[in-house]
């Protein structure tokens, strides 16, 4: 229950890779920090599934969010099983691995939006024993048919999905979208 | 545009009481950090509008998360107005403030969804300056027909909103529900 108080959450993959070999674990926690500089963060248990996601990432300080498209939720979903070390989630949950650019840790293809981040702070929480990991956005790969005037990102266009709970993957539609707003020029209110 | 890259957002309005009165803030960073203690967190950036809510907040211990339903998407959008100090952004939104089971801070009666928090910790993120707020849920009010058998709550039943970017306001719909994923029992991927 407490997993649904907070409302919809963003659906993401992040990639990683390591000694071991690619990594590729879901998170529901992606949180926008700040445009300047571009920060993400998300929130990691120590004590759960992707823990070779944390391990790859101190190494190489580089990883991948990419975002979860209705196409593949399925897939996505399978990639919070409790895998075997040295085992890739890419492969075993039929999800392909993507090298651009030269950056080290694998994109995934199928993702409609791809971001290369670079790993700046890891944050405990002291009260439950969990950790913010904050990141730099180096590099974003979208459908430039997907980017609005002012620099937004349709996600409606990307397909992008949103998770409720633990399991629950939704479909998104846009019903309003309002301007910057001041007191000067509020609306009459219902 | 970093704004959109983390996916879809919750959508909440966060209530506190101080001094001056009732504010009421909206907020699209409200995370989940963990179940047990049940805790809730969310990113606040110090230089934008809802000062008044940190300063209540500090005083009190106690605020508010209510989520926002579709029916009142314009009203949620304009707290975000920069009100001069005393102004109630209740109401100079139209929105209703709301007291239950002598909690101090007010919630908001036309949520579907409501959050008594406790202020537990705040956490500085010292690279762009916000801070991460961590509150545990003391209790919960919602209507006991979107409470699913497993616990989880059903958003889509309670007309919960998502956001992205500053300014969209979607609507959800669920698309597919998976069981706890296992090494052992995975699908047959397309």
């Amino acid at each position: 229950m407490i997993n649904s108080l907070s409302g919809y959450k963003s659906a993401n993959l992040i990639g990683t890779k390591g000694k071991k070999g690619e990594n590729l674990a879901i998170f529901s926690s992606v949180v926008h920090l700040g445009a300047n500089p571009a920060l993400l963060g998300f929130i990691m248990r120590p004590a759960t599934v992707p823990r070779n996601t944390l391990t790859n990432m101190k190494r190489s300080k580089h990883f991948t969010i990419n975002s979860i498209n209705e196409s593949f939720v399925e897939n996505a979903h399978h990639t919070s099983a409790n895998f075997k070390e040295g085992i890739s989630e890419f492969e075993a949950c039929n999800l392909t691995p993507e090298y651009l650019d030269n950056f080290s840790a694998p994109f995934l293809k199928e993702s409609n939006l791809k971001v290369a981040m670079k790993l700046e702070q890891i944050i405990d929480i002291k009260l439950n024993d969990t950790k913010l990991i904050v990141g730099s956005i180096e590099n974003v790969y979208l459908d430039e048919t997907a980017l609005c005037e002012n620099g937004q990102v349709d996600l409606n266009a990307l397909k992008t999905v949103a998770i409720s709970g633990l399991n629950r993957y939704h479909k998104v539609e846009e019903i309003a979208k309002f301007p910057y707003s001041r007191v000067s020029e509020l609306p009459e209110f219902k």
